[in-house]
């Protein structure tokens, strides 16, 4: 009996191992999100921690329309921004701020669409815990370039509450 | 002894039920790429067969550039047409066909991206036996509407080879 005993002791061990010697989920999520390359990571002074972008269209005067795929890590964000042309965001994983100038900043996350309308100061980049990334579609590029502004102090990004 | 074998068979058949009580691959598949929503069954007379779609971005002189995200099932199919400002495709899913007229059909698949210059007649849509995702960015519509032209014949597309 005590052998009998020490026998299931041995095989729920095994069925314990087995059933939880799963991938990390984390691991599975990223693998599964990344439709498109991540690109390299972005080494201008207008963002602030750690950002990729891989162009997907290249910037020209047929379609005017460069689009790019932007990935931030946590607590990654661009400065301060506008564009003469407007942007539209399409938001593909993780959770985000999206900021207009005098207003107060909304949370994003995946499948989430921003419209930015031309001219409009804005930032936008990941929540602090989490990663975020998105298409940036950028319109009407003849209108102008992409005018960068200050970065975004970490006091004020530290005191964002997500919702 | 044989109390002990009966008892074993009995926790690895557990064992092997419970390791195998997963969700199916194409059911978690279907899931993860459902970044943005699939939308409505496509009703006009352009397609063959059965497409969905959402608009992301709606038209307007703003932006000019309405974003929608297009499904086609197993076999279906665009009709031939062409954009006066161009359109670009980012293959999100699936395995489907890009066919220029009087150029051969290529294969296209998720992570893809396609450049259709501006008057350039083409058509686009699944492959026999997958299902086919994109978005489909629209630019400089205020150069005109997509203009329309016959469907793809079923002979056609039925002897296209997948690579």
């Amino acid at each position: 009996m005590k052998c009998i005993f020490s026998f299931s002791i041995l095989l729920l061990t095994i069925l314990f191992v087995a059933c939880n010697n799963k991938q990390p989920e984390t691991t599975k999520e990223q693998k599964t999100e990344l439709v498109f390359p991540k690109g390299d990571i972005i080494t201008n002074n207008n963002f602030t921690g750690t950002a990729w972008l891989k162009w997907l269209v290249l910037n020209d005067s047929i379609f005017n329309c460069p689009v790019g795929n932007v990935t931030f890590e946590p607590g990654a964000r661009t400065n301060w921004h506008k564009h003469p042309g407007g942007q539209i965001l399409l938001i593909t994983g993780g959770k985000g701020y999206y900021q207009e100038r005098g207003k107060n900043a909304i949370l994003a996350k995946k499948g989430n669409v921003i419209l930015i309308q031309p001219d409009v100061e804005h930032w936008h980049g990941a929540s602090s815990n989490e990663q975020f990334s998105h298409i940036a579609i950028n319109t009407n590029v003849q209108n102008g370039k992409t005018i960068w502004f200050e970065p975004i102090p970490d006091e004020y990004y530290n005191s964002l509450k997500e919702h």
